[in-house]
């Protein structure tokens, strides 16, 4: 596919490209202008059809739309943006530096400029930073037949027609209709009596995260926004949703891997932004399991009359992070799709330790047998026995117990992850296996 | 909310309690079912209106299905099997223990009882076993007025009525329309003049996880499958495709922290079947872990004359393992969202690598200084700074290889995190410290 077109770029054939062009869906068509050089890209853009040319736009990646701007013509430019739905016009100018906003909003029509400024002002991660005000309101004392008149009337340019939001003289949102109920309801039937009036609503300052949820839960196409006075101000649609839905399961992705979560795609960061992403969690952990190695040095009599003892270490902290992990992805998981909240914290708990005894034992028995086979040691077979049961109920309860705490105190449960989990549970099964063994051995 | 249901639940204000119900919406109604006991479960169910009960019913967690269809009678299971939606009806017939699929089958209409048999042939994640065959299909000589008609007279029971889909005579796709472009055309204008000829469809063997992905990208409300004769089976449609992301981010997660994947929600698995799904991988990673215990014994010379050496392997371990987990997570999840795909191997590989020596140098630097002040001991100094920038070059090259690698060969990515990266890693960074080690120190 782009092949074929980067053939007819070459043979300068630009009529047959447009009617290639016209063939694809527009996310193909942002997909291959990403991934042309900056005159190709141009050339390609120019031959899209208006209406397309901005659902392409708006799909493109940030710096493909910014080397677009810069190229295109004042112009093309009020063109683009006249099209663009207003909540990706509002992303555009977040995500453009100062001199290209300047070049977009001045090619803007005034109150298109004033609804975008307006969207800028909700926090981010608001449901208000997500949606969009192109909306189709209806009165309830319209007829059926009415209410599809109007929506020929405006409905062109709204993101969705599907869902129809019934308002009264205050603007405040007191009913919706669907479309499909229109189709199926009689031509003569009043709005107000097709319609529901209990409608589940997100306030402009809801979490985002949390607006992603509710999509999965009630299978809405598109949700409606209130602010603080009951009035309807805009509506989040589903696509916005998934994309929400995405991006915070990447960003928990990375957090839980120690990673600083970043907007940009992989290849778009450069190696010191990826750097400057990874380090200080290392940092920090690194000098952490530094406390691991002094308990380690404080042994240093027990491992030098029982040399075997290090290499046991390796096994112990592995299978204590291992444990520990498994239980806080569980439960970091569980918060973000509201499947466990932390009021659960002792029926999560009690669960845990159950599994880390039936595990702890398994463990053990597994690993004592083949201790005492290889070395013939049953007291050294014990000594790792106790020490990796009690490495699991420990770093099975703080795996469960930290993601929980942190979601009550309003913190990202993400970071209770692996790598976190990790280092503290090392330094505690250390510190267990070296007193058992002192205890037992007599050293 | 709940409280409210069960205070009339206890005064057994039914009526109060139906009235109660209808102002709530299908999904909020199926989770209070889902916490009530079986009994009062029963009493609200059966307060329902026919059409809500099935959508509730489809929402419902599987154990309170299999309540519900043990305790309703066969006239009451005929009615909300009847008014199930094809694709929810055949994940319950799925799902459902042997007996009880006969109790549901029996009271199945046999035309839907076959619509369900042929639903359940697809394999398994395949696009075919998600979509549903309710769609509203149109020919292409209608008008834009008996589209309408045809919409009125056979949509009321369809999933969704937003995309209609164009067939031929072989009822092969040829184009879809949408209803916006019916409710904005002509009446008089005919199907074949408004409808869209490059149809973006999904096989029925496409793997679910791809189906998402798709989605995700073109933003659709429904996709058509066809068969391999490019015959129109069904539709999905975007809240399945919703659920399809949200699972298949769940599960790699789990995977991702060494657990075995399960369909079940946290609460509902038993304490057993939790230690199944997580006692696998332990055993396998903590007897790997041996490995690396069997090099340090190989070199007990070493730390036998420089006993503080052994004090420096948790930090070694952990940083090998976060740095390792970093890359792998960042490759595992661009691979999941379609940023990044095997091919880009080099390129990929390349970015690490770099950041890799960045990293290290950084990491090197800071400990190198520590462990020169603490111990004033510059060789032991340099020896933990060489291992460090060494680990992190293999440990992050091992981390964006290995996902890459198991994608090429058809095997899931997720498999390639942390804990068996860690344990990977640990082995390597353990051999290059003593090495360098007893390299520098002339042990």
């Amino acid at each position: 596919m782009k092949e074929k077109i980067i053939e007819l770029l070459k043979a300068k054939d630009l009529s047959g490209l447009k009617a290639l062009l016209a063939e694809f869906n527009v996310a193909d068509v942002s997909e291959i202008i990403d991934e042309l050089d900056k005159e190709d890209a141009i050339i390609v853009f120019r031959l899209l059809n208006k209406d397309e040319a901005a659902e392409v736009f708006s799909r493109m990646e940030q710096d493909t739309r910014e080397r677009l701007i810069e190229a295109l013509t004042e112009d093309e430019i009020k063109e683009v943006v006249d099209k663009l739905f207003l909540d990706d016009a509002a992303d555009l100018v977040e995500e453009m530096p100062a001199n290209l906003v300047k070049k977009v909003l001045a090619n803007t029509k005034p109150d298109k400029r004033s609804a975008i400024n307006e969207l800028l002002k909700y926090p981010e991660d608001s449901a208000g930073s997500i949606m969009t005000t192109e909306f189709i309101d209806l009165k309830e004392n319209l007829t059926v037949k009415e209410a599809f008149e109007r929506i020929r009337a405006i409905g062109k340019d709204k993101e969705t027609i599907y869902t129809l939001y019934v308002t009264d003289m205050a603007r405040c949102l007191i009913g919706i209709v669907t479309v499909k109920e229109l189709v199926l309801a009689d031509l003569d039937a009043h709005i107000k009596d097709i319609m529901e009036e209990n409608v589940i609503k997100l306030n402009t300052l809801e979490d985002k995260e949390d607006v992603a949820k509710m999509f999965d839960k009630y299978d809405f196409l598109a949700m409606p926004v209130v602010d603080s006075e009951d009035r309807l101000v805009g509506i989040i649609t589903v696509d916005d949703a998934m994309d929400v839905m995405q991006d915070e399961a990447s960003e928990d992705f990375e957090i839980m891997a120690a990673v600083t979560p970043s907007d940009e795609s992989y290849f778009d960061m450069s190696v010191v932004e990826h750097t400057k992403h990874r380090i200080v969690w290392l940092l920090v952990l690194m000098l952490s399991a530094t406390i691991t190695g002094s308990i380690i040095t404080h042994y240093e009599e027990a491992f030098a009359s029982i040399p075997i003892l290090v290499s046991f270490i390796p096994m112990l902290m592995d299978t204590g992070g291992n444990c520990g992990s498994q239980s806080s992805t569980l439960i970091i998981r569980g918060l973000a799709t509201g499947e466990i909240y932390p009021k659960d914290v002792f029926k999560v708990w009690f669960k845990e330790i159950r599994v880390a005894i039936l595990v702890g034992i398994i463990l053990a028995v597994v690993n004592g047998v083949r201790v005492a086979i290889q070395y013939g040691d049953v007291l050294l077979a014990l000594v790792i026995g106790i020490t990796l049961v009690l490495t699991v109920l420990i770093s099975k309860s703080l795996g469960c117990i930290l993601p929980l705490a942190a979601k009550k105190l309003k913190l990202d449960p993400a970071i209770m992850a692996s790598p976190l989990i990790t280092t503290i549970v090392d330094t505690c099964s250390i510190l267990i296996y070296f007193n058992v063994a002192v205890a037992l051995f007599h050293i």
